[in-house]
């Protein structure tokens, strides 16, 4: 049926007074698609954080050891950099990361994304350490749900489009 | 008098439930030396880590981006590899790098250390923060402060040599 489409559902375990946030959600997509839209600079910047935003790649090399640059251009001419180094690409199972939001210099986080398979489907759980409680609460003050999953909404569209062979 | 020097004192928070470490130590020397002291490899390797064990330095590109690598090896053949990737590398104030002991991969922790000069001395604050509790609190158990304690005195004695230029 037209426009009927899995929406993916993340679930996000925040507890008062940790430095963490964990989310958990499953696309509808094998492991090794899902990890490429990770690691693909040009899949990358077709799901990446909210789509008013143009993803303009700067630095995106998906190894151990390499660094990656993202700025977000919206149409009204605002720019949201982002940046981290890689500390593990580990295919097809794992990403560990930091990152940091250029505006907030000093404010460093490290993220890790392990990609499960469940037959055909793919679990990925993402881990965000802060180095203060104060850091973690501003990012989810920020609005960093609604923006996550709105990127898990188009990472599962990017996926349902790459595996329909479009 | 022969034999008088400083040992520096490093103060440590290690709050119960928490996923960071936070230690702070004045040592005796000009914040340039102390800066210098950690990001040229060749001194590095004269003061990090117990001194039963030589560093051999496999990466060490003390940049933003730089990958590092260090091979602690004892007399008895034992070796404990430790490597990570440098975040920032802002000299002379700072450095955030992530952090994982070889054998236990896939813990990875995100350091952070601060230079300030106070005169001629440097106040040295440094947060490691975990991927969990367990992480932190098995760090504590193997042995960190003592390791750690030892790596300041012996960083305050390499600066003392480096200052009278011998």
């Amino acid at each position: 049926m037209k426009g009927e489409k899995t929406v993916p559902k993340t679930d996000y375990t925040i507890e008062p007074g940790k430095q963490d946030i964990t989310s958990t959600v499953v696309l509808d997509a094998p492991r090794e698609l899902v990890f490429k839209a990770y690691t693909d600079p040009k899949l990358f910047a077709r799901w990446w954080g909210p789509s008013r935003y143009v993803n303009d790649i700067d630095k995106f090399d998906a190894r151990s050891g390499g660094e990656w640059r993202v700025v977000q251009r919206g149409a009204d001419g605002s720019e949201h950099a982002f940046r981290g180094v890689n500390h593990t690409v580990d295919a097809p199972e794992r990403i560990c990361q930091t990152f940091e939001y250029e505006p907030m210099a000093g404010h460093v986080a490290l993220q890790t994304a392990t990609f499960e398979e469940l037959g055909n489907k793919t679990r990925i759980t993402a881990q965000i350490v802060f180095q203060s409680v104060m850091d973690r609460d501003g990012m989810v003050a920020s609005g960093m749900k609604s923006g996550a999953d709105e990127s898990m909404e188009r990472l599962q569209d990017l996926l349902d489009t790459l595996k329909s062979g479009k």
